[in-house]
């Protein structure tokens, strides 16, 4: 383990905000056991250093300790950074046609708010969903506030940004994909649906207040609801994909 | 509709952060459709309020049209506020011997994030678990983010503060609850748990990261898991929370 004095911090702050930043224990923890993850710099307090530590049960990387108050500096003081920082560059992403057709995925349709799909990385990996296809616009970046929500499941669950939605749902639907819309309006319900064995599945949800954009729910082969008997049926985007991917689970 | 011209804005201020607070579209429509929810003070944009008179159906109370930055002046800048405001003061609570003993309640073991107990509380109301127990101590305030998360379901869903968690759990064994905790190293998994025909559930949530006391989990009738068998199994309290309402919904 190597450690550095504080220094260089501000001297190298400019550049370092433009990449992207993975902060919180999990999430880094996570990110230095994920061999394809970049470590370009590690800012840990001694207390997060610790904690890593444990975690991960290998010895740290180089890494610089630092005070909270300079996290805080560099990213900003409305985020609970846990002491841990770290600058990287995004995971290099995979193309409809690396998916095997045969697993659980997962289709955000402009899901925008980071912290919904963060949690909806961290049950997508808790519960075998391998794949998350997202829209190229209208997304959030995959780093900062979505890493630490995802508590390490952004190191476990490979993306997939489409420019076009319903070409790629048609590309799902060729490669095997039985595409499930979930909608709440949809005349299923989820515990009407079942995979067969071996059967690709692809469960897709739609944006915060909007739902799924009309062509996305035209690429579906089922659209579902979650039942809901209670004073009203509005559910989070990311409660209702955990439910949907606990069902789905192999 | 009566509309006051933007006046008093600073005047009132530093009584009214005194006073709960409630924001977000959904939250204040839900709010003011709430006849046991006091209505102090009622900030809406002209869209808000546009938007708000459409979901309630009927016609808004009196309240100062203002714009966003004034809420903003009131509330800090880094909320999500959509041009809504609503001073108000905390709904009457309930107490553990006002339960019938045969519906579906939930229990959270200090649950912090006001995020988290938001999003539980409107998965609560989806799925018609009708009281939530929390304690005193090392819980959220019922206004702000919890309410805005919450999305209506603070109307809903009747809150039960207690000073001791453990005498809390006796006292729901006694009056008919069958008390599930969950817990990654539960014994059994939630879909090996039914409910008999009139029983009352209560479902227990440990704190984020911590997850039960030890004596909560000693006063749980069964310890559960939910069955995640993904890369890594720790779930957002709130995602357990609504795949175990759905699960037991009746």
């Amino acid at each position: 383990m190597t450690k550095q004095k504080k220094a260089g911090f501000s001297s190298k702050k400019q550049k370092q905000n433009a990449d992207p930043q993975i902060w919180g224990i999990h999430a880094v923890a996570s990110a230095l056991t994920n061999p394809a993850r970049p470590k370009k710099h590690l800012y840990l307090t001694a207390n997060a250093a610790a904690r890593i530590s444990e975690i991960i049960e290998h010895p740290l990387p180089k890494y610089e300790q630092c005070s909270p108050k300079d996290i805080d500096k560099q990213i900003g003081p409305a985020h609970v950074h846990q002491g841990a920082l770290l600058i990287t560059n995004e995971l290099p992403t995979k193309e409809i046609e690396d998916l095997p057709g045969t697993d659980r995925i997962a289709v955000l349709d402009q899901v925008t708010d980071p912290h919904n799909v963060g949690a909806i990385l961290r049950s997508a990996t808790a519960f075998g969903i391998k794949s998350l296809v997202m829209t190229q616009r209208n997304s959030p970046p995959l780093s900062g506030t979505l890493a630490k929500t995802a508590s390490g499941g952004l190191e476990h669950v490979d993306i997939i940004h489409v420019g076009n939605l319903a070409q790629a749902l048609t590309k799902l639907g060729k490669q095997g994909y039985h595409r499930i819309g979930f909608d709440g309006a949809g005349e299923k319900t989820l515990t009407d649906l079942s995979a067969a064995p071996g059967e690709g599945i692809a469960l897709i949800f739609g944006a915060e207040e909007k739902g799924m954009r009309r062509l996305t729910r035209d690429h579906c082969d089922d659209l579902a609801r979650i039942e809901a008997r209670g004073a009203f049926c509005s559910l989070n985007v990311s409660n209702a994909a955990a439910i949907a991917f606990h069902h789905f689970q192999i």
